[in-house]
């Protein structure tokens, strides 16, 4: 019971602060495309940066593997092994040109954690794992939390075929070059939810809230689940701008107009009944090689993207966009073409875990505010599997997947200290 | 004055509908690019279209000459050749992948008058001239109405330096290559309302109006003018669509459907207090290299176009315009760039000609209605000179600017055979 005991009496583990500079500082040489981070999904700068994990891993007398997947696993080993193991962990992918933090920064974190107690002689009573994983942001692949759903046996292997978006290499021939064995897809899973005592995933804030608090760390209480139309067409006539009046008219862009001012004001009826959402149209745009000054628009794209954590809410307001696009045919003469919907389901964090982490912030100091995630995670795969699951935010300026993201350095080791207490009191529970 | 008596007492002179067939045919074969028609202004296909009306002049014996813009005049000479002149035309370039009529028709309408008479041996009291215009789609160089104003002396010369939109050559060069001399732009005119007595345009109707109204021909009462905005810009902020809660967006997209949707409405006011009008936002982009489903867009790019025969309404509605631009930027923290505007005058047809128009066509039972012109012609820049103009549309489905475009034979004989006969109305007066 001696480390056990250590883990509540002694002072906590120092954390090396200079290493977690270093580590920023080679991954921004690793990922630096002129302007900003470039680490593609299953490509050669995330594995890279997944080299230099390990490296330090290893520098740090920390056990390292990898699944099949290729996602990193970096462990300090429990006093007993066989109890459900405490995981934290991120992604060291990116969208092209983000920036340095998003998902970094957790993964930065977990290392410096597991580094700290190595140092510090410190031996946990449960296995405490960093998992690395692979491409969560996956842009080259539109799958959802790819690697870690990959590491729970959750991947179809059909999807293994997918096409990359620009050079319709697949998804397979990206997994061989980055060592993974993709031939193992359906057939085993790394990760049992029975194995897993909690995870844990610290992340930069991505939107303006924690600025706004003036707080530099947010507990993150639920992660938002998504209804989206990525590719919905609204079919209307070409017709000459000045000779066709309005009752013969099949205006796409005026249909799509009506249609995205009724969901916005259905937007602002919800709040003011005190629900969270958020309603985005990304994407919005006439054929380029049609559309011109001089004529009725034939053809407009739209992308619609609804995000909250109620999952009612999200079916309702889903409902309202097939109404919604009803509507605007009958009134502005058009055909509507969502497209195929695609979802996620909110995923709640856990309880215990929020009120641990409050408790342990008070005790230290460290501001807080809960909040929601308004964008998903691999914590959100744990959280699926009835992992209990908690997430960190660090307060950072700019939002995130562009080259601005901006991360005081002070703000993340207020994250890290959080975060290395609450795994500490959770992996040293017998 | 036998010639004169002829033009009221003799039968109509006989149109070679034969000919007109033929015509049409090979300005098929001219501009087809496998799709639709291409005969690009100041391009091989304008020079090859205008070649083939000069060869059909020379072999009826009729004037031919070209100005030094290359618009081409045909002339049957009249008895008294210091009278101001009667004038008929249009041009024979086309849009890209345009159809085969708009422009050709009028071109062709005055080719068979003029074959016709010659034919016939009438010779007018007046000179009688078609024009085939140069560039009046321009669309590699966005002037209006190009080659008729020039004709006129009214392109400024530093025009002449535009570049073309794809490649960058100038409109100077263009026209050096199409026999122009553009070096006497500025310096001379061709054409003066002095002397020319009247011009009428035969065209096809670009919209629904004659279908719907089932009548082949329909009588100009004036040409819109139009205010647009052909570069307008909102500038929001990107941002994640899942973490940015409402009251932090500045949303580009929003921005741009609140006002296309107030301008809609007011339209829809104009024209329920009588007014006519059409308002067009035929472009509408967020920017494809930045925006995706799950940002916030920071851009979007929007063309207004707004028509209209009422002047004043125009002005009112450009206020309206700049009056959203300013709330939207206030409701949605955005900044709106409406970019350069541009503009043309309506031009009002000759009462005395519409009305010769409509009488002719009661004596010929040829049902026509009165209609304004919601494109913009030749046309207005004669009547922008005082000139007394007139326009007679023919019924034509699918529009105009496309392969699609459906002029029946029928419905253009009926058309030229009452352009042949106000022409030698006109023509006839000494």
């Amino acid at each position: 019971m001696a480390s056990s005991l250590m883990s509540t009496q002694c002072p906590a583990p120092v954390l090396d602060a200079a290493l977690g500079q270093r580590v920023f500082a080679r991954l921004h040489e690793i990922g630096f495309d002129g302007r900003g981070m470039t680490r593609p999904s299953y490509g050669e700068g995330e594995n890279r940066a997944h080299a230099l994990f390990e490296s330090v891993a290893w520098e740090h007398g920390l056990e390292v593997r990898r699944d099949w997947a290729a996602n990193l696993f970096i462990t300090i080993p429990g006093q007993n092994r066989s109890l459900p193991a405490v995981m934290t962990g991120s992604h060291a992918d990116t969208v092209p040109c983000g920036g340095n933090f998003d998902g970094a920064a957790g993964a930065v974190a977990g290392l410096l954690v597991l580094c700290a107690w190595a140092r510090a002689g410190y031996r946990p009573e449960r296995d405490t794992t960093l998992i690395v994983t692979r491409a969560e942001e996956s842009v080259w692949f539109p799958i959802s939390y790819l690697g870690s759903r990959t590491a729970f046996g959750l991947l179809d292997p059909a999807l293994l075929d997918t096409p990359r978006s620009d050079d319709g290499t697949s998804l397979r021939e990206h997994m061989l070059a980055c060592g993974a064995q993709p031939e193992l897809c359906g057939r085993a899973s790394v990760l049992n939810a029975a194995d897993i005592d909690c995870f844990v995933e610290l992340h930069i804030e991505q939107g303006p809230v924690l600025l706004e608090a003036d707080v530099p760390v947010g507990i993150v209480t639920g992660i938002c689940g998504s209804t989206r139309y990525r590719s919905a067409v609204i079919h209307g006539q070409y017709a000459h701008s000045g000779a066709t009046p309005r009752r013969f008219r099949s205006d796409a862009v005026m249909a799509g107009a009506s249609m995205m001012m009724a969901l916005h004001e259905a937007w602002r009826q919800v709040e003011a009944e005190g629900e969270e959402m958020t309603l985005t149209f990304g994407v919005c745009q006439t054929d380029p090689a049609q559309a011109n000054f001089a004529a009725v628009p034939g053809r407009l794209e739209l992308v619609i993207d609804i995000r909250s954590r109620n999952e009612d809410l999200l079916e309702r307001m889903n409902g309202l966009v097939i109404e919604q696009a009803r509507r605007v045919e009958s009134d502005f003469n058009v055909t509507v073409d969502l497209g195929p919907r695609t979802r996620s389901t909110p995923a709640i964090m856990d309880a215990g875990l929020q009120a641990e982490a409050e408790k342990l912030a008070a005790s230290m100091n460290i501001p807080v505010v809960s909040m929601a995630s308004g964008a998903g995670h691999d914590a959100a795969t744990f959280a699926g599997q009835g992992i209990p699951t908690e997430m960190l935010f660090v307060r950072n300026e700019n939002g995130s997947h562009n080259p601005d993201e901006s991360m005081e350095f002070d703000d993340f080791l207020y994250g890290v200290r959080l975060l290395e207490h609450l795994l500490r009191q959770r992996a040293s529970r017998p």
